[in-house]
C-alpha cells in the first residue's frame, strides 16, 4: 500500500495503510519525542490489541502507562476525558508525553482532544482500529466531546504526528461497525467522486464480506480525498472541508435526540445522507433515480434508511445548534448532482419539513 | 497612554491601558466579527461594570448574552467552565461568537479556554479587572483550568483579540488583590529588567496608595515586558517564556497544597519568588543582601513572605507535576542575578530540601 500524506507544512503527517502496522517498532517510534507514552483504549479493543502494542513501546525502553475506557458514544464526554487526565498526572507525564489512540473514534476524538488540552498540547498518535475511525475520524485533527445539548461541541483541530491504519484488525470488528463505516466511504463518492460510488455499487457485496483487497482499496481512496480536503481547508474556515458533513446535519440531529450510544455514528450518517438527497431532490438538483440508488446501496451495505421516532419540532432544534450555523442560520450540505456537493444557506425551513415528513418525522 | 501590540504575525493584537477603554465601543467593535456576544464575568465585578459594556455592545445592534460565575480560583475548573458552555449551546451561539472576559485571571483562563474549546475555537476579548490580570494572565494567551493534581494543567494557548485594561476600574479593587497583582509586576523586574525594579523600590507607598499615574506606568511597564516576552516565545517551546515563571513552581505547590481559592494567586508567587532567590543564593548566584531587598520588596507591597504550613513531602509532590519538568525531571526559574533569570534542571533535590526547610516547610 502506498503511504499518503496529509500535507499542512509543519504540521504535515503520513497515513500507514496496511496489515500489521499498529505495532510496527519502524511507523511508530519516529513519532514519539520524549520518554512518556500514554496507550488510551476501550474495554473492547485493548484486550485484543494493547499487549503487542504496549511490548514495541516498552522494548525501546520508553516509560508506558494506560488507560482503559468504557466503549460507546455515551462515554465521549468530559466526565471520561477526565479519566485520561488523572492517569497522565498520577503517572506524573509531562508536556513531551505522547498519548496513542488506540480504538474508534471515539477513543480517537477523546485521545486527540486530550493531547490538545493536557498541559496545553502534548503529541498525539492515531491506530484506528474501526472502519469509520480509518476512513474519516483519524484524519484531519478535528478532536473533541460531545455536551448534552450537541454532538462535538467542545473540541480542538489537533492533528496527529502519525495515523497507523491497519486493516488486518478489521476482520474482528462487528457487523454493525463494518457497515457504519461504509457509511462515510458512501459519503465521499457522493460528495466528490462519482466512479469512486460506482466502484462502491459494484464491489459492495464483496466489502461487505471482507475482502482483504478491496477493503484496503476503500480505506485508501477514502484517506486520499480526506488528505486533500483537510489540506485544502484545514480549520473549516471555508466551504471546502464543511462538505465532509454531508448528512451529518440531519445525523447528528438523530444521535442528539436518540442518546449518544444508541445510533452508531456512520447509520445516523446514512440515514442523514438519504435525507440530503430527498432535500437535494425537492430543491431539483438530483433525481428520483439518484434518490433511489443511494437507499439500495445504503441497504446492500447494511444501513439503516429509515428515520427514528423523533418529533420535527426536537429534530430541527438539535439541527439548529450545528457548528456549519453561522449567526443562527441554517447551512446544509447538499448535492447540486451526483459527486458534487455544496454549502447552502437554508432561510425557509418548509422544504426541510417536508423532508422530515418524507421519513416519518412529523410535528 | 501607548497602545502595546503583542506582535505574532497574524494573531498579533493591540493592548490598550487607560482610563475609560473598558467600554469603548471604538476599541471593542472592530474586534468583533460575528454578531454573537457571551459576556463572561463574575459575582464581584459583574455588578460593578458589566452594565455599561452591555449597554455599547447592544446599542450596536450585537446580539448579547451572559453567564456569571462566582469569584474565585476555586471555581476554576471543568464544573464552572461547562457553564459557559451551557449558556453558549443554550443562546444557539456559533462559530463566529466572540466571548468576552470581564473580570480577572480566573474569569480571563476559562473563557480564553472556553473560546479555544467551543466549537473547536471562537473569537475572544480580554478585559482584564485585577492588577494581575492587567499586568500578566490577559496577555500572552495561556488559557486554562486547574486539575485537583496540579494548577492550569489543562488548558489551550489561545490569543484574545484585543486587551482592553482599564487603570480606573483598579480603584475597586480589594487591597489583597493589588498586592498579588504587584507580586507579578515585581517579578519582571528580577527576571530582566534591574532598573523597574529600582523603580518599584522607590515608588511602592505610592503604588500602594493607587496613584493612578504610577498605577498606569506600572502596567505599561509589564504588559512591554510580557508583550516581548510573548512575541520571542509563544508556545513556550524554549525557556524565554518559562522565565516568566519565577517563582510559580513552589508557588503553585501551595496554591495546589492549600486548596485553591486559599492564598491568591499572586500571593502565591510572592512566597514562590523568596523561595526562589533563596535557593539562587544557595548555589551561590545572589547574596543575601539581594534576598533580603527582596523580602523587604515584597513586604512593602503589602505580600506574604512566609510559607504556609505543608509537609516537604507535599510540596514536592505538587512541585513534580509542573508543566516545565521534563521525562520527570524538576526545572526551576532561578536567578543567576537579580534581572536575570534562568531555567535550571535540578536533580539533586538537597538544596530545594534546604530552601523549604528554612521558610519552616519540612518533613
Amino acid at each position: 500500500m502506498p503511504v499518503l500524506t496529509v500535507a499542512l507544512g509543519q504540521r504535515s503527517y503520513p497515513i500507514h495503510i496496511d496489515e500489521q502496522v499498529f505495532a510496527n517498532a519502524d511507523l511508530l517510534l519516529p513519532h514519539i519525542h520524549g520518554r512518556q507514552v500514554m496507550l488510551v483504549s476501550n474495554t473492547t479493543v485493548a484486550p485484543l490489541y494493547l499487549a503487542p502494542l504496549r511490548g514495541v513501546l516498552e522494548a525501546a525502553g520508553l516509560t508506558v502507562a494506560e488507560v482503559i475506557l468504557p466503549d460507546g458514544e455515551q462515554f465521549k464526554d468530559w466526565q471520561h476525558l477526565q479519566h485520561i487526565f488523572d492517569a497522565l498526572l498520577q503517572a506524573r507525564f509531562g508536556r513531551k508525553a505522547t498519548l496513542i489512540a488506540l480504538g474508534g473514534g471515539v477513543i480517537g476524538d477523546m485521545t486527540g482532544f486530550a493531547a490538545a488540552t493536557y498541559q496545553r498540547g502534548v503529541h498525539f498518535i492515531q491506530i484506528p482500529t474501526t472502519l469509520l475511525a480509518q476512513v474519516d475520524s483519524s484524519v484531519g485533527g478535528k478532536t473533541g466531546i460531545n455536551h448534552t445539548l450537541g454532538k462535538n461541541m467542545i473540541g480542538a483541530f489537533m492533528q496527529p504526528q502519525v495515523v497507523l491504519a491497519d486493516t488486518a484488525v478489521l476482520r474482528t470488528l462487528p457487523d454493525r461497525e463494518l457497515s457504519a463505516g461504509l457509511a462515510e466511504i458512501i459519503k465521499y463518492g457522493l460528495i466528490r467522486d462519482p466512479g469512486f460510488l460506482h466502484w462502491l455499487h459494484d464491489h459492495m457485496p464483496g466489502l461487505m464480506a471482507r475482502d482483504p483487497a478491496l477493503l484496503a482499496e476503500a480505506v485508501a481512496r477514502s484517506c486520499h480525498h480526506k488528505a486533500e480536503v483537510v489540506a485544502a481547508d484545514e480549520l473549516e474556515q471555508h466551504d471546502v472541508r464543511a462538505l465532509l458533513n454531508l448528512g451529518h446535519t440531519f445525523g447528528h440531529a438523530i444521535e442528539t435526540n436518540m442518546g449518544y450510544g444508541q445510533w452508531l455514528h456512520g447509520e445516523a450518517v446514512a440515514v442523514g445522507m438519504l435525507m440530503a438527497a430527498d432535500l437535494s431532490q425537492r430543491f431539483g438538483w438530483i433525481d428520483a433515480a439518484a434518490v433511489a440508488a443511494l437507499r439500495t446501496l445504503l441497504l446492500a451495505a447494511g444501513l439503516p434508511v429509515d428515520a427514528p421516532a423523533i418529533s420535527a419540532a426536537d429534530f430541527l432544534a438539535a439541527m439548529a445548534v450545528d457548528k456549519k450555523n453561522v449567526d443562527g442560520r441554517l447551512r446544509l450540505v447538499l448535492l447540486r448532482a451526483v459527486g458534487d456537493a455544496v454549502v447552502v444557506n437554508v432561510d425557509d425551513l418548509a422544504p426541510v419539513r417536508d423532508t422530515l415528513a418524507a421519513f416519518g418525522v412529523s410535528a
